[in-house]
C-alpha cells in the first residue's frame, strides 16, 4: 500500500510498505481522510521531535524512522481482530491516535492518560499512520462516528478534540465570555467548541485572512485585530467591566499572553493551548492579585466521544475549516508548502492515502 | 489612646490620638495583640504602597497619610453597636481587616469580594489600626475566637488565613503531598494549614535557622536545603517517584520557581503566595506538557471562620511562631530593626499596644 513515511528532516518519501496485519484487539481501518498538523509541519521543519530518529526506538513501540506519519485521520472500518466488541465492518470511525504503556489506567475516569511517561502518538512515534491507505489500531483508540458526519470532516475531530479539552481545562461553562489569542487551526476549533457549549467567543487575530475566516465561520461573536483595536479596553466594553471569564492562548507570542492577563476577570482562567518553543514572562503580580488560574493543556484525554457527540449533533460544523483535499503524492508540495509558506489563507488540508474522494 | 502612625516612608511615630466612636453596626474592640506582617515591612522600607500618601485619599476610607497601622490583631469586645448581634462585651476576637465597597457581596457563597475594586485593608488604608489601644470595626470582619485559644496566638490567625486561603487554592486534599519552597512566616503558617488538614509537607529552604524552626515546630515532614540538596530528585523519591501534588512558592525567588515546575508531578497545581516585585520566567513547554496549574493566591476570602476551627480544635500550635513580644514604643528599634535586619531567626513579632501582657 500508499503510505507516507518519515525519514528526517525534511525527508518525507511517498513509498509502497506492506499492508498491516490485524491482530486480536485490533480493528483495520481504510483511511478516507487524513489532516495536516502543525505538529507534522514542526516534525518536518524542524524535527525529528516526538518522531524516533533512526536508531533510536520509541519506547513502546519499539519502532524509529523510517516512520509512517499522520495521526488527524477518518476511515471505514475493513475488519475486526478477535475479540473486538461494539465495531462491525463498515462502521464510520476514527482515531485517538495515543501510544501508552500497556500498564497505564486509560479507563473512563482517568483525567491524565495523556501525561504518562513515554507517551507517544500513532502517526508519530509508530504503530502505523493515517497517511497510508490503511491502519490496524487497538480498539481501544478507535471511535465510532454516526455515518450523517461526512467523512471529511470526521477527520478534524482529532484537532477539535484538542479545543474539547482546552475549554474542558477552563472550567468555562454556558454564558461564559471566552478571549482566544490566534485564529489559526486550535484557536478557530477552540472557538467551535465554545460556541456549541453556549460560551461568547472574542477572537484577537493580527491577520486579516485569519480574522476573515473567524467571522464567516460564524464561531466568534466579536474579531478585534490587535494591531489597531485596543483589545483590553475592547474586552472590558464587551463584558460590562468585568473582563473575560477565561482565555485561551494559541499564538505563543508574548503580547498575547500579556494581553490575555490584562483582559481576563479576578478569578479568571488562562489556559495556555500553544507549544511554546521559549520561557514566556509573567507578571506574577497580576497572577497573584488577579488571582488568575494559569493552566496548560494537551491533547485529549477521554475527550473523544463528548466531542463525537457535539458534531454529531450538528452544533458544529467543521466544514469551514477544510480548505484544501490533496492526493498523497502532493503532501510535500501541496500540503506542506502551503502551510509552511502560505498558511494564512489555509487552515486544514485533509490527504486522500488512496486517492478516493478527490475531483 | 496610644496608637502607631505611618506618615511617609521610614515615618512611623507613636502618638496620641483620639478613641475611635462606636457607631451602630460597629463592634468596640481592645486590642491585645498585633502583629508585624511582611507587608507592614514594605511599607516602612519601600513605602507608600497599600497605604495612601498625604493628599490621597483613599476611595473608600477616603483617609491618607498619617494612617493608624496594624492589621493582625486580635483582642476584647469593650462595647457592641445598635443592631450588633451575635456578639458581646468580653469576648475575644480577632478582625478579618477589610475595606471594600458598599455595594460588595460579601456573603457566605462569595469567592472573590477580596479582589473587588479599590480593595484596601484596615490598618494600611484607614479605618483605624491594630498597633493602637482601641479600635472600632463593622461586625462583618470581627470574629469571635473561642477563650480557650490564647489571645496572643489569636493574633496570628490574620496570616494563618492567609495560608489557609492558598491550600484551599491548591485544591489539595488529605493524604496529598505538598512542596513548600520559603520557610518564611508564610511558608510555615501555610506548612501549619497543610499538615492540619492531613497534608503531607516538604520544605525547601536555604537558610539554616529557617530550617532550624520548620523542624522544631513539627509542620514538615522533610526539610530540604536547596543548596545541597536535589530538591527534585529528593521530592520523586519521597514520593514513590510520582512528584508532589501541589506547590507552594512563597519566596518570590526565580530558582524556587524552576524547582517546584520541576518537582510536581503532571497535573500538578502551583499556588503563588508571595508577591513577585519582578516577572518570572516560566517554562511554558512544562506548564502546558504537563498541565500545570498555576494559580495567584492573595489574603482571605471567607476563609476566618474555618481557619479558626481549626486553631480551636488543637490541631494547629501556634505558640512556635510567636519569637517576640514588643511594647507600641518599641515598634520600629525592637520590631521593625529586628525583621528588616535580622529576620532569620524571627518569625513573628507581636505589638502589646496597651502595654498589658509584657513581662
Amino acid at each position: 500500500m500508499r503510505a507516507a513515511r518519515y525519514y528526517d528532516r525534511g525527508d518525507v518519501r511517498i513509498e509502497d510498505i506492506p499492508e498491516p496485519e490485524l491482530q486480536p484487539g485490533t480493528v483495520g481501518i481504510d483511511v478516507a481522510w487524513c489532516g495536516i498538523c502543525g505538529t507534522d509541519l514542526h516534525e518536518f521543519a524542524d524535527g525529528p521531535i516526538f518522531i524516533p530518529p533512526a536508531g533510536h526506538p520509541q519506547p513502546i513501540s519499539g519502532e524509529s524512522a523510517p516512520i509512517t506519519i499522520g495521526h488527524e485521520m477518518s476511515g471505514v472500518v475493513s475488519a475486526v481482530g478477535e475479540g473486538v466488541t461494539d465495531l462491525a465492518v463498515g462502521d464510520h470511525v476514527v482515531v485517538e491516535p495515543y501510544i501508552l504503556h500497556d500498564d497505564v489506567d486509560t479507563g473512563p475516569a482517568s483525567h491524565d492518560y495523556h501525561l504518562s511517561p513515554d507517551m507517544n502518538f500513532i502517526g508519530l512515534g509508530g504503530h502505523g499512520g493515517g497517511l497510508a491507505e490503511k491502519i490496524v489500531v487497538q480498539q481501544r483508540w478507535v471511535h465510532k462516528v454516526a455515518d450523517s458526519v461526512p467523512l471529511d470532516q470526521a477527520a478534524l475531530i482529532e484537532p477539535l478534540a484538542v479545543g474539547f479539552h482546552a475549554v474542558a481545562r477552563s472550567d468555562a461553562s454556558e454564558g461564559d465570555v471566552a478571549l482566544i489569542t490566534g485564529a489559526g487551526p486550535i484557536g478557530l476549533l477552540t472557538a467551535a467548541i465554545c460556541k456549541a457549549q453556549g460560551i461568547e467567543v472574542i477572537i484577537s487575530e493580527p491577520s486579516s485572512l485569519r480574522r476573515a475566516k473567524a467571522t464567516e465561520s460564524g464561531v466568534a461573536a466579536h474579531v478585534l485585530d490587535p494591531t489597531t483595536d485596543d483589545v483590553v479596553a475592547r474586552v472590558a466594553e464587551l463584558t460590562g467591566g468585568r473582563g473575560a471569564d477565561v482565555g485561551f492562548e494559541c499564538t505563543s507570542v508574548q503580547p498575547a499572553l500579556d494581553t490575555l492577563f490584562d483582559a481576563l476577570k479576578p478569578t479568571g482562567v488562562l489556559v495556555v493551548v500553544s507549544i511554546w518553543g521559549h520561557p514566556g514572562s509573567i507578571e506574577m503580580q497580576k497572577l497573584v492579585l488577579k488571582e488568575i488560574d494559569m493552566r496548560g493543556t494537551i491533547a485529549y484525554v477521554n475527550s473523544h466521544p463528548q466531542t463525537i457527540a457535539l458534531v454529531e449533533s450538528g452544533r458544529i460544523d467543521l466544514s469551514p475549516f477544510i480548505t484544501g483535499k490533496i492526493a498523497l503524492d502532493d503532501l510535500v508540495t501541496d500540503g506542506y508548502d502551503t502551510l509552511l509558506n502560505r498558511n494564512e489563507t489555509a487552515v486544514k488540508i485533509l490527504v486522500s492515502p488512496s486517492g478516493a474522494g478527490l475531483g
